[in-house]
């Protein structure tokens, strides 16, 4: 994986690592809307929510456009794709590995039996 | 979303928000590892890995056992269903938003299309 990449993930995981800002994604899934609203519509400070937009936007997650003395908020181009991806692997890495936990757990469970035949005969 | 939840997803999405601890993630997913390995591994000092690998504990993602001096660590319990199942809702939503805005825009073009057609005749 190039380092571009993976500057890219530590950022979009970041910001999705706070319940507020990804309750903002899912409403701007729904509709545009502006930081004024979205402070609103979260019970916070316009300051707190401008932070929170800029840590989506840096991620390419938010877009925002100031039309007159409004900043409108809508989606950014990332469809978190690099990010399904990993995780996909990682649930692929993890059933593989305890897979391999239970075959060896099974293994032994036969051998278990083998052996306890064995000592009866 | 229940607040339980929220938190879960904020600890693991902050948990992989790093590019060592993804990779630590992959290594355990190929074989159980000591803390010594990782932080040889991945060129970092003992203090340093296990600072990362106590994060992805507290996230659930890793499990670790002391036995004598040594720390084993292996893929804990989390298999990161929910963080898959809110990246794939986010790309529906996405998905949906940007049909949608494709919509408004071919609403828009045949409107001026008719429009171009009525001036005409």
């Amino acid at each position: 994986m190039v380092q571009y990449s993976k500057a890219r993930l530590d950022a979009s995981f970041a910001a999705l690592s706070d319940a507020t800002r990804r309750g903002v994604l899912e409403q701007l899934g729904r509709a545009d809307a502006s930081i004024t609203d979205l402070a609103d519509k979260f019970h916070m400070s316009l300051t707190g929510m401008k932070k929170h937009v800029g840590v989506l936007e840096r991620a390419g997650l938010v877009a925002t456009e100031k039309v007159g003395r409004v900043r409108t908020c809508k989606l950014g181009p990332r469809r978190l794709e690099d990010e399904t991806a990993w995780l996909e692997r990682y649930r692929q890495l993890w059933d593989a590995r305890f897979d391999a936990l239970d075959q060896v757990v099974e293994e032994l469970k036969r051998k278990e039996k083998v052996d306890g035949r064995k000592k009866r005969e």
